[in-house]
């Protein structure tokens, strides 16, 4: 057996930061303090905060392997100070903020965190919780000694009295390219939200990987806006994507209205920004009132939720702006797939190519995919056959932290991402609903998705839901559950009638309901268990 | 200690095809054959081949880790063979055809190749030496049976005989990401060639590095022309980073002169591609000849040696082409740095934009890269200092094959490149010399390359070359030597006076001496070594 006779340089998320500053030091980082202030710095000076504040987390007391956990903005304080926790070798554990308090009091105490950084706005949260949280040490203020606010958390610190107590002289402390460095919970819709744990290596594949000129395309040249919040799985690598590349990077903080991103897009130059479609609706909104353009703006990254096609068409047609939708999971780091175009794409009509983009895309390389039925065997690339969509590669979860939801791979490893989709000929992927939601009518699958996406095309519909209900001779059938808009009354009957035609005849809802609120998850996401366990036991007209 | 939870997924090349084949297997790979058609094919079906052709080498008892000889152009049936070689475990080792016969004995024997691969051209080349060979079990030609030569080589077969023999239903042999699966030796200037060992593992991550958007920067609607050969260092990553993308791959087989590449860039619409300078220096003279434009041209990679500044200027200038100035080696796999613009270079003045071209750029991330002095202390980031130009990454050699020329690394890992550089303050490195030719007067260093591109600029001097010869003040003085352009008698006095206030007053040479040839290596560059025996003992007129 003959062994390569390369260096062993192992994969560690340091060596992202030691690059930027080293080759990119003068690149800057500009932040939009929660104080207010735009503040700005550069790699080289990001670089020596975070070697100071590691420094400052050892003499906390931090050891290697432990957790940290952060609540924050996108800013530079958490950057650096993300990079500080996975330089001592311990793992830094992002904490949504929005997340109910009775789920932050679970995972903090699930992941152990020893110390929790918190930016001042969030200091309500957690000092509702804190007497629940017996294992965090202290908590690290993401301020300056000016702008530390009273509070009753327990072992308050300062982050700035900590870094100026330091002097930076400090090594990054040698860990296993396999070693955890980032920890994530999913926000589940059914049982406690589950940890996702990253290892250094993971992360760089992955940040190399995303960083490609098909995926964020990133070059030093690049001003980076992340609207998307670092507490979502590595604000999609762009958290390591952008300093690998050098690019600048441009932080919002807590201000994510249309008019405060505008502010940055325009006034930082930003060419390529990312966040999920609620963002830049607010954005669009903001920018038909008052008829601003997007001229520096090249490329906007949508994911964490399907793009709609009116956007797309803005952004493209309005704006002049490249949209790359895009489809990816906290347990796959989480870049999954981009709808970057394909050869001959380019001289396809306007209608033709919005037909591609609004699809989630192709895998990139380090990604596996395959959509398979519930016997596993795998279904064809034909844009029709929907399945299970699974998923193997480097960045992939392989378990959640602690074992929690037992057994994720199969026996050939892949991982059930819970969506089921179709492929096309071109190998595009296109989600069509989570798999539970699915509605199994004798043995064939319905997309309670592409329902409710039709009928919430009825002006009088505000929001709809659908569910499968039992069915005595189709086992389900799918109940079309409808919140009318601001002062309509819709019917059953005007309601079908707007969809005949427009889906598959045996699409077609068995019946519709009409009920005064939909019940939601912290994230926004559809409560379908809730509607489910409402619905139980209704009986279908088609049923008797 | 926390350990992550992610997938265990090798970093091992033939991901890298089968990404190609499942997610872009309709993208062509056009090849000129050595044979003189075009042909066309895909990735699905290059990948279908290519497991035949694995097949094939099992059956010829070619076994994991064992070496397979490749002395071949650019072309399909070298890129098949190439992922088969890999995805048997085996090793792939390219050799290259202009080296001297007796290196060509060394490197077969020195490596244990089981098996070559060679095109039709390079029989003669083989049968010349193949009695030497004695480990050489078969000779696989890469060509058809209507196209076999008759050879004298022992025991030679055809390859789409044993293509065709084959059912392609295999999947790649298990090996692990450390495993060897590329071999490539150096052309040293002294002693015998040392081969250089590359892993599954550094050829991914290098792939990945190199694939980057400031660097090759390939999508997949590009079409990229690797005009560099595969037998030099994976024909910089090509061979790895456009399958990675999906992007279309145009091989030029034999024929690398100006028309023969005019007509591929043309007719297959090339985005991006790469050679030496050599190969542009005829792309540019046929343009000028033929009056032809490069319309689809967006980029061309241009390393292996420094690029001269009309070069890029005419590039640039003439043909609105972008130039990315590269610089490697084949024990860096081979990329180092290339010359991307950082931020605010677009909006020089073109001779400014070309000084920065004229570099030979900043490193990807992955290579670690610092000058040093003689004595190991790091020299500043300032344009002016040049050092020991030093690299350490996952992609960079550790050793050379069983142990040839000892220890490679420092005691911190750092490998010496042998090449003496400046880095400026945004981290462009510039080449300034090889170490061993730098002259070193009175404990400075002065640039042998540097003297010779100013005395090249003389119309009366066809080429130049500069060494260091013994002086009993300054330990060693410059001599040039010079081969007088074609009918033309330089004197001594012009030449000096045409170099004069061109370079610091120090570092004028001492002598200047008329020669009717200048050696060469294998590849072109000027043999130093042959030079300084020539001239031992030579006295300066200033030494007296």
């Amino acid at each position: 057996m003959m062994r390569g006779l390369m260096q062993e340089w192992p994969l560690v998320v340091t060596s992202v930061i030691d690059h930027a500053a080293q080759w990119h030091g003068e690149r800057e980082m500009v932040t939009r303090t929660v104080e207010g202030p735009i503040h700005r710095t550069n790699y080289a000076e990001l670089h020596l905060r975070a070697r100071k504040f590691a420094q400052a987390l050892q003499r906390l007391g931090v050891g290697k392997g432990e957790v940290v956990g952060t609540m924050a903005w996108n800013g530079f304080r958490h950057f650096e100070a993300w990079y500080a926790i996975m330089g001592i070798g311990a793992v830094c554990h992002t904490l949504n903020p929005r997340l109910f308090a009775e789920q932050l009091v679970y995972i903090i105490n699930h992941a152990e965190d020893r110390v929790v950084l918190l930016d001042t706005t969030f200091v309500p949260i957690l000092e509702a919780i804190s007497d629940q949280l017996p294992n965090v040490k202290a908590y690290v203020l993401l301020t300056d000694r000016e702008n530390m606010p009273e509070t009753k958390l327990p072992n308050s610190l300062c982050y700035e009295d900590l870094v100026e107590a330091e002097d930076g002289n400090f090594s990054w402390v040698a860990v296993d390219e396999r070693d955890a460095c980032g920890l994530c919970y999913t926000s589940g819709t059914t049982g406690n939200p589950k940890g996702v744990v990253y290892s250094h290596r993971s992360n760089v594949i992955h940040g190399l990987a995303a960083a490609g000129a098909d995926a964020i395309g990133a070059r030093s040249t690049d001003n980076i806006l992340p609207v998307v919040p670092m507490f979502h799985a590595n604000a999609w690598a762009l958290v390591f994507a952008a300093p690998m590349a050098g690019a600048k990077m441009v932080m919002p903080g807590a201000k994510l209205d249309g008019e405060s991103i505008y502010e940055l897009l325009d006034s930082e130059k930003v060419s390529i920004t990312a966040a999920v479609p609620t963002v830049w609706l607010m954005l669009l909104q903001y920018l038909e009132k008052s008829g601003a353009k997007l001229p520096h703006l090249n490329r906007v990254v949508i994911g964490g939720s399907a793009v709609p096609r009116v956007m797309l068409e803005t952004f493209e047609r309005d704006y002049d702006v490249e949209v790359v939708h895009a489809w990816g999971m906290t347990e796959l780091s989480p870049v999954g797939t981009l709808a970057s175009f394909k050869s001959g794409m380019e001289d396809l009509s306007f209608d033709q190519q919005m037909d591609v983009k609004v699809k989630q895309g192709r895998p990139i390389y380090t990604v596996e995919m395959k959509i398979t039925d519930d016997d596993g065997n795998e279904l064809l690339h034909d844009g029709e056959a929907f399945g299970h969509l699974m998923v193997r590669g480097p960045a992939i979860a392989s378990a959640y932290l602690k074992g929690e939801g037992g057994k994720v791979l199969d026996d050939d490893g892949w991982f059930d991402t819970g969506d089921v989709a179709t492929l096309d000929p071109l190998g595009f992927m296109q989600i069509t609903d989570r798999a539970k939601d699915v509605i199994k009518s004798g043995g064939e699958w319905i997309s309670s998705i592409e329902i409710e996406n039709l009928a919430v095309g009825h002006p009088k519909v505000a929001e709809a839901a659908v569910i499968g209900v039992a069915h005595p001779k189709w086992d389900e059938r799918p109940l079309l559950i409808v919140l009318p808009a601001e002062g309509e009354k819709p019917t059953k009957e005007e309601i079908l009638e707007f969809m005949e035609d427009k889906i598959a005849k045996w699409w077609m809802p068995d019946d519709v309901t009409f009920v005064d609120e939909i019940p939601h998850t912290a994230t926004g996401k559809i409560q379908k268990l809730a509607l489910r366990k409402q619905f139980e036991g209704y009986e279908l007209p088609t049923a008797k």
